[in-house]
């Protein structure tokens, strides 16, 4: 079956919309069209996406509903809170992805309190590892796409949670890259800041995905579950490495715990639990649709300690995106995704 | 056409191993066959390459002309002076393709000078984008792929030199990443010493690259041209930025200029002179087969400066390694090769 | 009062070395002898140690008890293992300062599990802002230095340990610069294989420093304190940003943490507890014998979490071993010792 | 002698500003006063210099000439065009230290073409290296500090130039720190954007340190020095490397010149001729107010190849400032600048 899907850019000018337009370069049956922007509309992409050659002609658009409208597929890589408006001006039968947080979250309370203003719904989540998650997706024209931090949290540590083996309190400390934060004119994301330099930030339970973890593990595990969430800045372009840990129910040892995990993950196609004694390294899957995961249990203090590698831009945000898209539309759920990392 | 073409990889374990592996692990053409090594043969792939995902079953087997038999195309990315012997012992209508120095220099005194020991004779020499290569690459046994500073350096310089607008004495100063040094175990090349730091090193025409540098351009010029070539080793694991000057014999200005090197890369896939005013980035084409150019003219000094970058993995190694191989076997000289970068 | 120190460092050509006699040459109490090291002895300092331009004349020379005679401190900078014989060959009215392992531990037991081999003996640690330690620290001939790991997490967790705030099992996850790990040989501490990456090793209480944690927090807290420990390898040369955690007893805010932290290094004067809202960056101690802390309250899962920033060649190695011979000697403690980071 | 100088810094939340506290806290001559900023005015230093722990508890003032007053030395350290108006309303008797680009040119229509609006006039210039420097400089009571790049240049090629080795057309590639473009907002200069990446920019003659590098040039050698300079941007948040080359006169070969080179420099406190064999790198100069040289001469091209490594932030403004703001005072030159890198 070859079909061809057109497809548009809200937000083209940024590190999420860049890592879209990278992948979708080179699926198979994507066409891209109109590539819009805020306070870029009007500059050429070049400017912005140096390193999308075979685009250098393109003009960003303002974003607008006709701008975005006769696409297939739009995808909105704009602000928290910009998503809502946009969306519902889109039919019924464009397949709309939100990379963005607005339709993430059930609760709109939940909403209120980390994000402000008015909640804009919950879409069908796109973490097709999550169990249900496929279901859910299949020819949906709606996906909210996870948040970097819960995506590889979440893997990490949902066959733990689902097996019960593990108490529903989590540690999560994740060591992140820059573009995390996006292409924001801050002070703090300056690469003379940046280089050298291990920052931890929102501390405490004050991030924004500490709500989107609760979720995702208390509905894999059937009661709340509460999260401690700390992410540390680190001076790198990409990726993510997560440690995160629970306290043990059982005598389960290391190998058992490996056991449940690779039991879980034995078809995924991105998740792969490392050979026995090697750990994740973030630039291994730099550029990659991959999570690469390592599982142990510290046995003086008896918790599960899972350690897994993603790359944000990709499986944390445009990856994700597009192999949610596929399952919505029908195509086989890796096309177009690389599954070899670029490293060194 | 569709054609599997098998391939085996001596030197698997090291960068320019890892980086053909990851190019081919995507060519539509090419099935991956043995994979060898010198001191890691026996050692799971993954010890040294985790990023290659496809590959995690892998182990590495010795470089002997057994394990490299029954391969259509076999690879050599070896330490130099290591290519001859293993060449001479595979049969005529094998595709070897040497990454390493061996045969890259016609006159075998600059081989004793530069590196020592016998000259294992000349190749044909794959870098397409020269005049006359790809007529000696089609069909072509044997191939010779360029060092990585050559490759960034003669693409940055040849139009100028064949069109005679600057005289035969060439300077040039190329800003590379660590991966160019290989996988070698020197305390210089640890990341402690490494970030945060910008060192020169075989400075005064002491790299071995130089000698390349100046038969490529005297080729490309028709008299002999002097080289002027200063390696400085900078903090990031990949690209090469090349400034290359040369004094100006005629009265061109910077626009003249572009029209020349405009002309001279209309057609060749990988190499983009950018839009006016745009300076190449090594980030921009990490990860891609890209060359991005841009040139302009010192007025005060009456110098063309042309600026290049490339990843010298891909471009300058393994990604040119992949090109001309496409071109000795009649494939469309693109196929399997990015032409997108992985940024930021 | 002023008087000088003749001092000896055996191990001149490492990190941990170099960062020594960094500090020595501006100490003004201290006159430099004699440099040694094993394999380099013979060749220049500057080979090594190209920044101590002061001492650019110097050679290495071998380590023996002859060559440390003379002197009033020798400083042992040696892989672990090494400093016992070589103290044991030294008179006791020499100050002998160890920055390796051999002297940390009390129970020799612990001290076979984690390194092997026959127990040294344990030395006065070198932790000043722990209980009791000045005592200790003043007049003594011996000095075990702490490893870099457990000086910050120590720090980060004493006060609230010892005010009986949290319960005996703490979680630390700290990001660490590549010269923690010496200048080893290894891969995976190239430059191209440590930079765009973050590795976590020593996973499920693996890492040397475990036991050690254990021990100083255990003997601050009065019982015996369970340790998670994990650290990750961050593309930075310097520097541990250490995220430590526990279990809150009772129902403290996070302005009571804070009032704890403020009371407990009122006059420390290398620990500095930010201004309310600041987070700790490893960037802002380098080069600096500081320590930045922040703490907070984790409401969902009430734990106590505190960030704490050190270098780990300065405060965590060479810093802290200059502040413990400050004491043994009785020269003011603060005696040639940064209080003022290099950033950016 | 001991005195005390009372300073206040305008411009202190910037990086140039910064780095003049890190090495005031530690001059023993030097009190520090009044901290001013413009939109920063009103804010703790704490969180622009949050490595400044000496100074957590100041708080920026505005900067006018109230606020300035009453210090026996001003520095300031604000962007192209403030320096003039605000030096106007300082007294004769005050030592005005301008660490901005008003006062170092001498053409007034130089300053108009390359930065535009009035001239400023000239001030003595803050190289104590170049040739009756120091004579200009004592007892002076306005000092325009050099440029960083032109710092690292002009040390490079005065020798050369002056001695009358090599033709007035010199040829500059320099790879700097991202700190030298200061703490400004821009999209190129986000971490995500730098890291990983080596960018030219400023090329052909464009970079506003050009005529500064001719204008010193020019004084050393009698006559007019044209300078093609290119500056590359490398991710590493401080240093200079300097490649500079040009054609020799006479047949002098690498031992000549190094001759030239050592008696050239063999009083200067700050400027280090390596031992032959040895190149400079960036790293080792971090921190320190040195100059790290190596010479050599081309044999094919017949060029003098010289390469510097200073620190920006230090040689390149900050510790340049202090260098000459103690001979203006009559300090001992070296007073309170380190001759000790921060390395690795």
């Amino acid at each position: 079956m070859r079909m061809t899907v057109k497809i548009a850019v809200a937000g083209a000018s940024g590190y999420a919309g860049g890592e879209l337009l990278r992948l979708l370069l080179t699926h198979p049956e994507v066409q891209i069209g109109a590539l819009t922007a805020a306070s870029s509309a009007g500059t050429p992409l070049v400017q912005h996406q140096p390193h999308l050659a075979p685009l250098v002609d393109r003009v960003l658009l303002e974003t607008t509903p006709e701008t975005l409208a006769g696409h297939d597929v739009v995808f909105l890589a704009l602000p928290h809170g910009h998503s809502g408006a946009i969306a519902a001006q889109l039919g019924p039968d464009v397949l709309v992805v939100d990379l963005g947080a607005d339709h993430r979250l059930a609760d709109a309370a939940d909403w209120q309190r980390w994000y402000g203003g008015d909640h804009a719904g919950q879409w069908p989540y796109g973490l097709p590892e999550l169990p249900g998650a496929r279901e859910r997706l299949a020819g949906t024209k709606r996906i909210a796409v996870p948040g970097c931090f819960p995506t590889g949290g979440s893997i990490a540590l949902a066959p733990a949670l689902a097996a019960g083996l593990v108490e529903p309190e989590v540690n999560v400390v994740a060591v992140t890259g820059t573009s995390g934060a996006g292409k924001s004119l801050k002070p703090n994301l300056l690469g003379s800041e940046v280089m050298g330099s291990a920052t931890a930030y929102g501390v405490g339970g004050a991030h924004r995905h500490t709500p989107e973890f609760a979720q995702n593990l208390s509905a894999v595990s059937g009661e709340r579950v509460k999260v401690s969430f700390t992410p540390v800045l680190a001076p790198m372009p990409r990726g993510i490495l997560t440690t995160a840990s629970a306290a043990l129910k059982t005598d389960l040892d290391a190998e058992g715990a490996r056991a449940v995990y690779e039991k879980a993950y034995a078809t995924e196609p991105f998740v792969q639990l490392l050979p026995e004694g090697r750990w994740p390294s973030s630039a291994s899957v730099v550029g990659s649709n991959n999570v690469q995961l390592q599982v142990t249990v510290d046995a003086d203090t008896r918790r599960l300690i899972v350690v897994a590698a993603i790359d944000n831009l990709t499986k944390g945000t445009a990856g994700g995106a597009v192999q949610s898209m596929n399952i919505a539309l029908g195509l086989p759920e890796t096309t177009g995704l690389p599954t070899v990392g670029v490293a060194p």
